[in-house]
């Protein structure tokens, strides 16, 4: 494992973000971006908290043309918020079902809708509005002059390339996966429920440093599984099972996103064969990761090996994304997206498999593209399937 | 600790929540409702994954004016939707930046906008658009005679009143959280780093039986905290010290979320007092909570007791809210929520107090309004501040 990396950021951290974005604001003729997902917060402001699982709330983030992002954000949050980078911190005592902080907003946007400027906001694939629809109407109404474009592939794009600081916490938190992954086959045997089984994992991911591990799915079924994203059952693991444990452990607000395959006292050829084609797979995927090369690149290249026995891929869609503050970002390892990889971008490659009657396994690690070969953020998974 | 109840509800509860929504669509004159945030999908679908941690992909629920939902959902989701009650479940292959369900969508929706038909959508307080505004705005576009109605209260009208299969979920998660908190000072003492504080609580409650717990906030220092949302320090605890945690564990998609606090080694009177006053402050709140009563009563209930030392009662903006499926749910214990309690309604009371230079204390407890007293579903704080 890693030693354990400073929390937070440097303040220079925050503004070469800004900077950025700023630099790209300009070449698309947006004079300021307005955020309000807790990632991009966070990006440009190092607010960090939990508090965002309550739904209750909206925060918004301004970045101008030039100078610092300017906050718009409930009075719970001013302290919190005034400790970092942020000079301008403008709140209002939320909630406020009449008013939450949209005349706040107004204010600071007047003067941009008066002389007709455009206002940049995350609106496009993979993006949400977090703040009520009723809410946003009622701001654009007030904002007669305001031109809106869609600014969700220039903050995707600083996003997707990660800082020295930034990679170090993620490959913090995939060395703490993956010594729980690595710690597991001692935590679990035949006869215990699955359910038990993930709280195992969790404890296990807690005293190995993880902050939390917000995201454990898996499955676990004799020869295979037939799908991943289902909560556990009370079901004891049997002889002849296949045990899939998918997690996404968090430390310092950044992720892992990886998984590991084990039989259960015994395994069948065939979950061996496609263990070995999914390792495989993983392994194109590994080789083909290199800046120039594009995400359908990656995807061509596992499916290339995934074909040898199933054409479907499995439709969970694309095979690996992006990594970061988010279990999933972009990029997508998909035909669909041409994404260039960059020094600096943490993908997961994560190929997946149909066989048999209904069932899929599926193989994930985490790297970073270098200059030369990827560095893995992963202890890379055993080249044959593990048995417990 | 109550036994553990069975995971998931019976098809009869989906078919109940639904002609409840049915019922009140016909009183609004709305000829369909559309959902997509988690809660919501859950709430008539029984869709239970954590797979909505990733941000990627958008889900749709649809609830005709007679019948059963239509869900209209990424691929990856089908095998888990259709093992619940739904019959028709619309799917394709996600990621799809073109096509992310708007043309299924539009397909469904297409003979209720010919026919100058009324949606229902949540778009008011509380509430998110979770899919992107361009393909909102798309789907509107392509449904030029479609009417949208606002379905805020009516969806959180509904969701506000518990059954008693929920309610069994809710005292379950209670409990387990007030034997976590009875189990904590045998986990801490002074020197303890709070970032390790928050470590052994989470590996104690899911010892104790959480699924989860994805919650954690909390604070220490001398004589009181200053914020009660940010993540935790490496500061060790030292003697003079109030601690202060706040959880939201997870049981079967259920959450409790209350709070405790503690002195270390030793208590100054300022502290004591503080404590006392919110204690009575909550039992006030406890005393007030009868059907009938509104959710501002509860606030006048509790602020009246503040009031003895701090009349601004520590601005995060209400004393109290609901509680379900999320942390945070509608109503909220504020000046300006005039909803009548009624029998069902689990909520939790959250009184706070500013004192001394930034300083400030929280107590909360969680209940289920009954036709008489008040079910505390949290064993009842210590009335005197505790110390380790």
């Amino acid at each position: 494992m890693t030693q354990t990396p400073a929390r937070g950021f440097a303040p220079e951290e925050y503004a070469a973000r800004t900077k950025r974005a700023q630099a790209r604001m300009e070449q698309l003729g947006l004079d300021g971006l307005l955020v309000m997902s807790e990632p991009e917060v966070r990006y440009f402001s190092g607010f960090h908290t939990p508090f965002w699982q309550s739904p209750t709330r909206p925060w918004f983030l301004y970045v101008p043309a030039s100078g610092k992002p300017i906050a718009v954000i409930p009075e719970i949050g001013a302290e919190l918020m005034r400790r970092g980078w942020l000079e301008d911190v403008r709140t209002w005592s939320a909630p406020n079902p009449k008013d939450d902080g949209i005349s706040l907003l107004t204010d600071l946007l007047a003067p941009l809708a008066r002389r007709g400027g455009r206002l940049g906001v995350m609106k496009g694939h993979e993006t949400h509005l977090r703040m009520p629809l009723a809410d946003w109407e009622r701001l654009m109404a007030a904002l007669p002059g305001l031109g809106i474009a869609d600014a969700t592939g220039l903050v995707q794009g600083l996003r997707m390339v990660k800082s020295e600081a930034e990679i170090e916490k993620l490959a913090h938190i995939c060395g703490i996966g993956s010594a729980t992954f690595a710690a597991l086959p001692g935590l679990v045997a035949e006869g215990m429920p699955l359910e038990e089984v993930f709280r195992a994992f969790r404890r296990e991911a807690l005293a190995q440093g993880a902050d939390d591990a917000p995201y454990v799915v898996g499955a676990a079924d004799q020869g295979g599984y037939a799908d991943v994203i289902s909560p556990p059952s009370r079901r004891p693991l049997q002889a002849g099972d296949i045990l899939m444990l998918d997690t996404g452990c968090m430390w310092d607000g950044y992720f892992c996103d990886f998984d590991r395959n084990w039989a259960i006292t015994r395994a069948d050829d065939m979950a061996r064969r496609v263990y070995d084609m999914l390792w495989r797979a993983t392994q194109a995927g590994i080789d083909a990761a290199r800046p120039g090369a594009t995400c359908r690149d990656l995807f061509t290249a596992m499916s290339a090996v995934i074909a040898e026995l199933d054409d479907s891929g499995g439709d969970i869609g694309r095979l690996g994304h992006g990594l970061g503050m988010q279990l999933t970002e972009q990029p997508s390892h998909a035909a669909f997206d041409e994404t260039v990889l960059q020094e600096g971008m943490v993908l997961t490659l994560e190929p997946s498999l149909g066989y048999g009657d209904g069932l899929m396994m599926v193989h994930e690690e985490d790297l970073v593209v270098t200059d030369s070969a990827p560095r893995l953020l992963t202890t890379r998974a055993a080249p044959e399937l593990p048995v417990i």
